[in-house]
């Protein structure tokens, strides 16, 4: 390919890379989506789906354990075949990769296949060929952190980016690092009769930072796994095997997946010789409303900000970063409420504000557990626990953390709830129905409906000339 | 017990009836219990509660399909000892009984036990016991109909109110009717391994109203339930076992459930002795937005005015007519948005209005199916459809009905959204997560988003100073 001028290039055809690519040939089809490592978003390739499909596999193998209890016999008979199971990932894993590679192949010319490097801030060099454009967006992702010394020890350190590539599971496995994905896929491990040691810095584990609900979940997962925590992990070799070492505890392990985090694909870029300020960390100051580098004509978008490294949310800034791309004033653009999920079982999710956002200012609080939840015991799910945010006087929603049967749906209603501004008063309105996990929901902001302490809305009459049905206390 | 003068007496323990008992009792503790049959409501000892427990069992069981190919090995030797599945279903359903049972008995004398008649409209007769009421309240729930003919059939015929009470389950089984009960309890013992004929008067299936939905849902159910639509069933002897006739097809059956409905329980009260204005039914005319009858001081809620005959619109309801009980002048209330759902696979769910009450209005309609749904393919559930309405200038939501995975948190989402009455727009700034069966939902808001005929909402300044995120088109 020979030097080219475009309006718009884009570095990365992931996530955030192909919505900025969609949202810029709305108005301008002189663009070029340049990507230098394999097609497929990490969500389809190394992520959410193939994650989703072990954990499937792990929790209805799991689940055997209520057989016996419910009439259903000769749980004790099923086996896994691990060799299938991982077979079974890789097609799943591989109809969604395809799906995004076919969406790349449509795009012909305007794809450039290579790694991008900055010789100026509008001028990228690709393995050789030179892409002059208006503008850039770095949308090229991030990658697993594995810190050097473990670098040596080979295949006995994996991360994500190895675990769907193996023929089958080892019968042990230390995890490092307990956030999301390590819980996740540490649990499924664990489902599938792995023993897991999982090592965690932090006394906080799935990125909670609700103390009372981050005790709970603590419990609750070491129960299924033998959890270090509070001191960062040590490997290092043991005979021909290696030795996982946390302050006082340690045990001998066969292989490491190494989940303590992803680092921005900032290093190979060169933003180092094109005159923009780094911090320490290599990254350069971004506004995250407009997604604009200060000062260049060049936008950040997707996990390679390190902002929300979240599907939803790189897509969200593909279009923003791709919109403004096009425009010559940059415009800032209101982001959805947070919201996150760990598909662990109970399941861990955040929504609108985070416990350590409210803690230091005025709050109420209202919790539940699960424990005797109606629907929840039926699906033998009846554990979790929940807090929920709000403003003292009015009662207006502000966040919640929890450790919830069926929490991926609970969240949104309540992300949902959160970005409207609505009221424990308003939610109370609302239809629950029953039997459903989400009275467990109701009862949580009943709770916080006592603890509001200015006055609890009149009895207005109604548009309808009614009066609202939850408005008795 | 002496003859009684109360102020608020309550005929029926049930969901409507505590619900008023317990708003009753905040104003004047002056207030009479009182209930005929067994104790425990309606939903814990018959119906929500022991449906789900069956429904659950039978789902783990049928989820065995998709093992072998998750590589979990065996499952061809998992089979169901019904005897034990009706003994677990009992068992959790008398721990959900026993909780409603402890609430009465906590009420000591306040709690009468007989069956209550009108002498006068403030005067009952409760076995021989004068009970004087200022206003009374009816709620003493509904009984499932069967038809005059088939009651010599003896113990061949069962109701909901038997079904949980059988030591086993049947071979095969006959379900007449095919709304939410008969299609739940019908599919359930499909996937048990029962053979089932389920027939049906009308064309259409768990209540849908909409053509296309029911169509889908029709082919669906019908591999594995043989279904007989549209054509009266009857049922007659046939040697030492019955036969079911619908137009031209029949079969020999050992058994039928009957599940065409439920009669409210008004004959026994003698409602014709006081004067009151009956209809054909014999029911009264209740004002449904205060739940009183008119010209007396007579209530009636939950499932014996046959207005709303769902759990938690019962709740409602008692709330409703138990408020206006110890008041002067009764008030209106708002209700909830419409919400229904169906337990089967996939779920049957209608949200604020149905198809039939908005197909002469001007409208527009989304829809999205579920076969190439990511999550739910994950799930093994990617089977539905789902149809979302709103008006064709603003895009307000209106209501939905579906056939789908996870619809009743679907549902719930719907009925919140058009509850605050929310437009396309609003929520498709809303967060979706990845991967979630709710990116369906998704699907269908952008499908109906496309079809709004009045103008995009413009790029207007948020109160945050950013733009809402989906405003892009």
């Amino acid at each position: 390919m020979n030097d080219k001028k475009v309006k718009v290039a884009i570095i990365g055809a992931g996530t955030a890379g192909l919505s900025a690519f969609r949202e810029v040939y709305k108005v301008s089809q002189d663009c070029l989506l340049i990507n230098g490592g394999p097609y497929g978003t990490t969500c389809a390739r190394v992520g959410c789906m193939p994650s989703k499909v072990l954990i499937q596999i792990a929790n209805d193998y799991y689940h055997r354990i209520s057989f016996k209890q419910q009439g259903i016999r000769n749980s004790h008979t099923l086996s896994l075949d691990k060799v299938e199971v991982m077979q079974y990932v890789r097609s799943l894993r591989d109809y969604y990769v395809r799906g995004v590679v076919k969406s790349i192949e449509k795009l012909g010319s305007k794809n450039l296949k290579g790694y991008a490097r900055f010789v100026e801030p509008n001028v990228l060099d690709v393995e050789g060929v030179k892409i002059v454009a208006d503008t850039i967006v770095i949308a090229n992702g991030s990658s697993p952190i594995i810190p050097k010394p473990w670098q040596d020890y080979g295949d006995k350190i994996i991360t994500t980016d190895d675990i769907f590539e193996q023929e089958s599971i080892n019968d042990d496995m230390a995890v490092i690092g307990a956030g999301a994905i390590g819980l996740e896929l540490g649990q499924a491990l664990s489902r599938m009769d792995v023993k897991v040691t999982m090592a965690e810095g932090t006394e906080f584990v799935g990125g909670l930072s609700d103390p009372i609900v981050n005790q709970y979940a603590v419990k609750t997962l070491n129960k299924e796994l033998n959890l270090y925590l509070g001191h960062m992990a040590n490997i290092s070799h043991y005979d021909d095997r290696l030795e996982l070492s946390c302050e006082d505890k340690k045990c001998a392990i066969k292989k490491a997946l190494v989940a303590i985090g992803r680092k921005p694909n900032v290093k190979g870029l060169g933003l180092e010789q094109i005159g923009i300020e780094l911090n320490e960390k290599g990254m350069p100051e971004v506004d995250y409303s407009t997604l604009k580098i200060k000062n260049v004509p060049i936008f950040m978008a997707g996990d390679v900000n390190g902002h929300r490294p979240i599907l939803h949310e790189a897509a969200d800034e593909g279009r923003i970063a791709g919109y403004n791309a096009v425009r010559s004033n940059p415009q800032c653009f209101k982001r959805r409420t947070p919201l996150s999920i760990a598909f662990t079982e109970p399941q861990i999710v955040f929504a609108g504000q985070r416990y350590t956002d409210i803690e230091k200012e005025p709050h109420i609080i209202g919790e539940t557990t699960f424990d005797n939840q109606g629907r929840s015991r039926i699906m033998h799910k009846n554990k979790g626990i929940m807090r929920i945010y709000a403003k003292p006087q009015c009662g207006k929603l502000l966040g919640a953390e929890m450790m919830a049967p069926e929490a991926e749906y609970i969240g949104h209603l309540l992300a949902w709830a959160i970005q409207k501004e609505l009221t424990v008063f308003e939610v109370l309105n609302m239809p629950f129905y029953h039997p459903t996990v989400l009275e467990g929901l109701r009862t949580a902001i009943r709770d916080l409906a006592s603890k509001v302490k200015g006055p609890a809305p009149k009895l207005e009459l109604a548009p309808c000339d009614g009066l609202p049905i939850d408005c008795f206390n």
